[in-house]
């Protein structure tokens, strides 16, 4: 196990130890509400496996992960009616990287302009969870992603 | 041409129609010093052709940029001494895109922690550019790069 993996709360959410939205799953990564949204929507793109970040992750890994967050930047256009994206990489702490395991921001922005805030989010009601999960999951069964093995 | 192609700034200097500081490019991006740096060796990775924004371009142009974008993080740690990095994609106005042609920022943050800013930030001296372009530059002759023709 690399370092940190026990106890990083991606992986947790990962393994099933912890309660997640989950948009989206495939054999290489995942995407999930921001329990701290900056924005309606906010979402992470987070890699199955552990890495403390997106430079120590395979060219392949983020690509991939980059086309997932394009796909999803689309798609909160389209649902969430966001007039622009913010797609954001914190690679390090004084980056301001709160987790150190792979994944990338998708922030919708909507007009008008709220000013990207760098501070401490209200955490996200389970009401517009729902409602925006309802828009945006591609996954008709939530547990499943739990009880499956993504390293398979 | 694709609208607004002949007026863009980006484009106006891929032509060499206007003076940059280019640290690198290939057949699909390059990448040049943002001229209001918003902390010290603040790059962009730009398309060669011109799409209004990163959702436009496509999966491959996309995941390269990311890719190159990757290494040059990499570098700014290695080279600038950068503790961490910010990379960024601002895309539509209301994200904070200013100029609608595709683009990756890359922000090298410094311990101890400067907040990022979304101020306008001073234009970055000659000298400074200079110092930050030897460190990080893979381009021999800066000046090639204006006559080459990247479409071919």
């Amino acid at each position: 196990m690399i370092s940190g993996e026990k106890k990083c709360v991606y992986c947790k959410i990962k393994r099933g130890e912890l309660p997640t939205n989950l948009i989206y799953y495939d054999d290489k990564c995942f995407v999930i509400l921001d329990i701290y949204p900056s924005q309606k929507g906010h979402m992470l793109v987070i890699s199955n496996d552990h890495y403390d970040n997106f430079l120590v992750s395979s060219d392949q890994l983020s690509m991939h992960m980059i086309k997932v967050a394009r796909k999803f930047s689309r798609k909160a256009k389209q649902k969430l009616k966001a007039t622009a994206i913010k797609l954001v990489v914190n690679i390090g702490k004084d980056a301001g990287q709160l987790i150190a395991h792979t994944h990338i921001h998708i922030i919708p922005h909507y007009y008008p302009i709220t000013e990207y805030s760098i501070q401490p989010n209200p955490q996200i009601s389970k009401a517009e969870a729902e409602k925006i999960l309802k828009l945006m999951s591609e996954v008709s069964n939530v547990h499943a992603f739990q009880n499956h093995n993504l390293d398979t």
